[in-house]
């Protein structure tokens, strides 16, 4: 096997978190190819590629080193054009870029405060440590103050989520007829919730429960298989 | 001329605010199809077609009725297939989707805070009564309390406009190599802004103001003429 995404972990190395790992594995599983995760921790992504990657995911495609989820998308949609397209045309990466834009500045934030100090709990010691400094650094809070409870930030991601729900009342998937890039962007990041959260925590009678649970069962139930947090 | 376009109008006739008729003004503009525009009070949409019709714009495409400026796009998409393309292939409809609701949903309400006070005032007396109470109905506060301080809330608006700010890093156009409707949706949205406020508020070093000025050039400059408000 010489495909390997470097796909980010926690002390239970079968755990997988990342949003941007999920987004790249679920491209990888729409383009029918098969690929083997080399489970990292965050302190692990330095020695991939030293002085070069400080994050994953990674892709090692048969040598070819390409690192951020959205370049992952782009270079297997070039690489591998007769397979299942994870964009529409030209123009449908644009519409990605937006999504993943979109999705940064709306879903992230209330999700972080939802799971930052449960993400740090389920690291190995190191990366506690570097994650501990890192994001007390960026967000200028001790970790158990930034996280809230889920009840309480429930109502902002449910705004949040209003456009892709929206969305979801014209078109089976964000991404038209056909599930693409734009579905696995959020996608992705509802994993890294779902995951550390051991669930996801929005209305099952929600359009976004429902597609969530479909693109669950995209690819041979690729993501449905996941190791979920207890 | 039988392409008529119902778009709402000011005590001034020819203040033309409404971020939905920019939308379909410039959808039709795209697709090189020649229209007039009905100037249009809140009060006067009622008279378009009674008891189904509440909003503008509406499009008489010769005879044709087509009312709200997303099914407008797709009408003449169908319609006029050998013109510009507005979507990107069928799955452009679903990212058009995704864009209309996300504008919605961070844009508007920063923007109806600038200026819902000011939209009032532009308006013809009748209009000012309607939307007053509609508008305070809604907001639960008088318009006077409504209307914060353009600069007090321009951080706000500017945070919002990161997903488009950081699309376009990637891509000259929102739609991607050339302009769609992905772009007239925003467009339009700040269109309302500017013309009720006399101008964007927004840093002319900032890349949303490059593409803004771009889309104002685009079809003969068909937004650059229009009027501004004082």
């Amino acid at each position: 096997m010489t495909r390997r995404l470097f796909d980010l972990c926690g002390r239970d190395r079968n755990l997988r978190f990342s949003p941007y790992c999920w987004r790249a594995k679920m491209a990888l599983a729409h383009k029918g190819l098969e690929f083997e995760t080399v489970p990292t921790p965050f302190l692990g992504v330095a020695a991939i590629e030293p002085d070069v990657v400080r994050t994953v995911p990674v892709l090692d495609d048969h040598g070819i080193r390409v690192r951020d989820s959205f370049d992952i998308a782009v270079h297997l949609e070039h690489a591998y054009p007769d397979r299942a397209p994870l964009f529409a045309a030209a123009d449908g990466i644009a519409a990605a870029r937006f999504m993943e834009s979109a999705t940064f500045a709306t879903l992230h934030p209330p999700i972080m405060r939802m799971i930052v100090k449960d993400i740090h709990d389920q690291l190995d010691d190191a990366d506690q440590e570097y994650f501990r400094e890192s994001r007390e650094s960026r967000l200028g809070l001790p970790l158990e103050e930034a996280q809230q409870d889920v009840g309480l930030v429930s109502p902002e991601l449910d705004k949040a989520l209003a456009p892709l729900r929206r969305t979801l009342e014209f078109h089976p998937w964000l991404a038209g007829d056909e599930p693409g890039f734009v579905d696995y962007i959020p996608f992705g990041t509802l994993m890294w919730l779902a995951v550390i959260h051991g669930g996801l925590p929005i209305d099952p009678d929600d359009a976004v429960a429902d597609w969530f649970g479909r693109c669950l069962d995209l690819h041979n139930g690729l993501a449905r298989g996941a190791r979920f947090a207890a």
